[in-house]
């Protein structure tokens, strides 16, 4: 395909760590052009100049964020913003006809009721929350090829739903019984100036944070609630781990009565029979974050301890991987008509 | 108290990681005196010729391990020797009216049957195994103060035991519903050649490990199966860190019907009154391995989620400190009636 | 010696990293009250309960920094503001006759020319900069003893004097080939908000930065010429390591015709044989960081490569130790008349 | 190209970290099938049961290694043992007309008596010495094209010879004055168990070892000397690094009278216009390791400075990229007439 023929993409606020990896992806992508790249940080810089492990990479310079400088340049946009910055923009290229995946938050919700009490704001375009498709890719491909705008995953969402929906959806669980514990590298958090976020403060250091009371929170029940078709609540408490990248998730369950370990392993099996990048793991093997790094693979084990009669999940991402740029290209490949895992194969480098 | 006035205490297996901390916080306890060190890898070598960090400290030289050595030398012994291989010795030690306190899990279980499920072998001294004291030490002072042998207890189940028996002393949980997350740094594992603890192996990586089958587990189950006075079951989980001290336990809870906040802040309250190295966190605060690093503080909160009904207690210790050697020095310190705190006081080094 | 009779001494900037360093050392210093603590950023709280390390021990809240505050209150001032920032409170101080050690760069520069080619501003106080004596407490003892105002060195000067000055006074060096290859952890920078400094930039990272225009350079300078008599230029070239303590420096001269590795080891041993806090290494060793982390100590080893006709000198300390806050409590207790290791005689933790 | 028309390569020592690396870059390599992986330790496993990441990847089992087990199912091998451990299968295989790339160090000096010097045995195969030919890539390109026994430099040479040969090539330095300041990721020594390569070891540490004495020095020096004509003597300095990947190097030297910046300049830009994974830092710039992670890159920075008329270079590689596994595969594409950068221009994943 001549480079003419590619999609071409633009990455808006391309220079924080998922808009970023999304450039990475993308800069080996077999059918996409990089078209445009915003920083409100960088504009005017070549892309190198910042970030030099593309140099060498054929890329337009940071620009300014300007809706009209986008229009007629870009046939696709990954809208990297933190939540309420892009809500407008992207509210937009969805009337320009330009399809748009949205990393942030903004999107994700469907009730504009439960954006409002997580997000302490009135959402500026609620008629576009029905309009929008989760893009979990394994669980929604087929509305997700037909979208407009997808409402990319969170990290810990991706995570956890990948371990919970199989189980809810052949009704293996008590959804009142779920507990996820999960743990994150630093880049969950944003590209941006914080003291908590010094090296100094994070290395040698383990802790837990906004328990029960995380953003993810909502997101994650919206989506069990949906697939149960009743509400559910559930504990989530994440911690903060000195990597870089990596979500390791625990989540402990009670099962059904009757629920065996066969069953537990046929639903697995049904989700994610065609799913090149999960990785069910065989009896003894336990996820690790290394496995998964710099892909968009997921790996999941579980174990039905008859001691406790408890069911734990256990899942491995990468947070800027499967649990954003990673999938959010996975996502893109399905609506463009790719192959889903174009661009995506690469292995992780282990050590 | 002049020189010759101090206790005479051997390290057994002092070139371990729990052993050399030991005789770092007994480098500078005023009411000790080191007498006798023992390493298999490296007798006959000064102390400061391996670990240069004691250097400029009056110590003796690492010698071999013989009971027959040691006699005479030592008034109180810390054997630091993994399980199997100090337990007659210890026996021995205790024939002979020494003192002892044995950081392996020799001693910590009083059933031998559960002794030989646990670790494969018969036990060597099964009579000494209810003369042992468990050295739980907020919980077992009494007891501790008569002991000629303690059984110093693991690091997780340290962590775990000291959320844990507060609440199930005043009735508060489910006890069947107790599940332990715990994440534990790498000097958790002994300090021996292995692949699977190199550098590279442990950095950027996160993974849980002997999930539902770790030897801790039949430990906790004792102590918390006493405290209730009936067999209880619980499902431990521990994973590997990429740091070097530390252990944070996320523990999960269904409470009582009718527990309060109130409740849980009275019973721990209660308990830790009197006890200078447990820390209860205020309200919006959360424990931080960095905070006990290098000494025998423990920091607890506690949360219950209303929304899912479940109680949430997360404590973090220093596995080397509180969960090793800073454990077995405040036992020495009570069984020798010294202040219980005598030289343990020290600041964590943050950051 | 009672409570009342310990010498009163304020913090000033305490937050920052050498700030609560030192806040961390005078906690268990015998002779010492921590009357005063300042922090612009958490004036108001209790330290504990930003720096919850420090829980238990008892210390004044952290208030705002006003001269006529503290007026009074204080026998003693360590100033840990940044360059520029503190130096009128300072000369204020000084005038007031409250002995001071300083430990920005405000007061090292004896020249303020020198001072104003490198900080870009004129000095507010040029007096006081011959009247302030330069704190490397191994080389000017005396001087120091007789200070009213100490000038803290460099964290990067201190690990690379000790490691020239035994040198260039005995002439035993070509001073025009000096090489300084430093390594240093985060905590060189300030506790302040940094993209730079974030965990996910410096982790699994390595660079040089400021090669040879660092603004310790000058201060090398001044120190180095001061002892050899004449003007003499370095290379001096820093890098950033993925830890948060411990600076080591590889130093890298021609000796003099004739100079030989027992003339360097007397050199050594002249210049620290009364020194409790520099260990010179036997053959064969080499100095770690984590030897000397959280302490006052410094680690040299010296070779002469016969094959290359080069001397190398490497040093070890923890720059929030014998670079910042150790050190400065070593003057503190000279100036003070306390025995110089008074505080400062802790064992590191390693690992 | 179809499969069966891809050139057959076994990797031999295919577990260890260099090995398991050039298995991942060709696990995507355009115009190579993984035919053969051996490893004395896994001999039996699946490569995924091992190495996880590399699950969904078509690779043959591990085996023991056989040099009549090779025969025939191999048209080239990359030899990744240790030294002394390979040495006879490589002269084999070489007999056999089976192009090989050696990463160990057995065939990089040319002369037996440096070797016996160095490694402490006679060479087995020393004819094969001057047969085989040093692959520094940018250096030897055309020998590399002929050879069928190629020596891949060892990772320190090839952080300093890519600084080194453009200068000595020019004669723009003085070569008696190179000093050599390495720092490497721990990945630089064996996957092997080692108490001092444990995580609680290196962790937070950071120290020099096998100063003026490790074996890459005469290695360096050969190659030095072979492009100046003359024997040339230099002091190399490795540190080890709290990192998993990379090396940093600065390298300091006296230039000629006369030598200007531009000249160094002209230097690097003769020597790699060519070269796509060398990247010469525009004014301001300096290497990061993170930059070349995971990749065949090198980064160079050079600075002349005026005032101690030190000219250093600093360069960035990945131990196990360009150091190794990287490097050897640039070589196995010129020797088999591929594309040189075919399956190595894939961007650092960063962060």
């Amino acid at each position: 395909m001549a480079s003419h023929d590619k999609v071409r993409v633009a990455v808006v606020g391309a220079s924080g760590y998922s808009g970023i990896e999304a450039v990475r992806i993308l800069a080996s992508h077999p059918f996409v052009e990089l078209s445009v790249l915003t920083s409100e940080h960088y504009a005017g810089r070549e892309v190198a100049d910042v970030f030099r492990h593309l140099a060498g990479v054929d890329l337009p310079p940071f620009e300014e964020l300007r809706a009209d400088l986008l229009r007629g340049r870009a046939d696709f946009v990954l809208s990297c913003l933190p939540e309420k910055v892009g809500t407008t923009m992207v509210a937009e290229l969805v009337k320009d006809e330009v399809d748009v995946i949205d990393f942030s938050a903004d999107f994700r919700l469907t009730d504009p009721v439960q954006y409002r009490t997580t997000y302490g704001v009135d959402h500026p375009a609620p008629g576009l929350l029905r309009q929008a498709v989760y893009g979990l890719t394994e669980f929604h491909r087929a509305q997700i090829r037909e979208a407009r705008l997808v409402a990319n995953p969170g990290c810990f969402p991706t995570a956890a739903l990948l371990a919970l929906l199989p189980l809810i959806k052949r009704d293996l669980i008590e959804p009142s019984s779920i507990i996820i514990d999960s743990k994150s590298g630093t880049t969950g958090a944003r590209r941006a100036a914080a003291i908590e976020q010094l090296y100094a403060e994070v290395n040698e250091n383990f802790r837990a944070y906004n328990v029960g009371k995380h953003r993810h929170t909502p997101e994650m029940e919206q989506e069990i609630s949906a697939a149960l078709g009743r509400e559910v609540a559930i504990l989530f408490v994440p911690h903060l781990l000195p990597v870089t990248r990596g979500i390791l998730s625990s989540i402990f369950m009670r099962p059904r009565a009757g629920t065996t370990e066969s069953d537990v392993a046929a639903a697995f099996e049904a989700s994610f029979a065609k799913s090149r990048f999960v990785r069910i793991m065989k009896p003894g093997e336990l996820p690790e974050i290394k496995n998964v790094r710099a892909t968009n693979f997921c790996e999941i084990a579980y174990m039905l301890d008859r001691r406790t009669g408890t069911l734990l999940v256990i899942t491995a991402i990468d947070n800027l991987g499967k649990g954003a740029a990673g999938q959010a290209i996975q996502n893109l490949n399905i609506m463009l008509g790719f192959d889903e895992a174009a661009g995506l194969l690469n292995v992780a480098p282990v050590p």
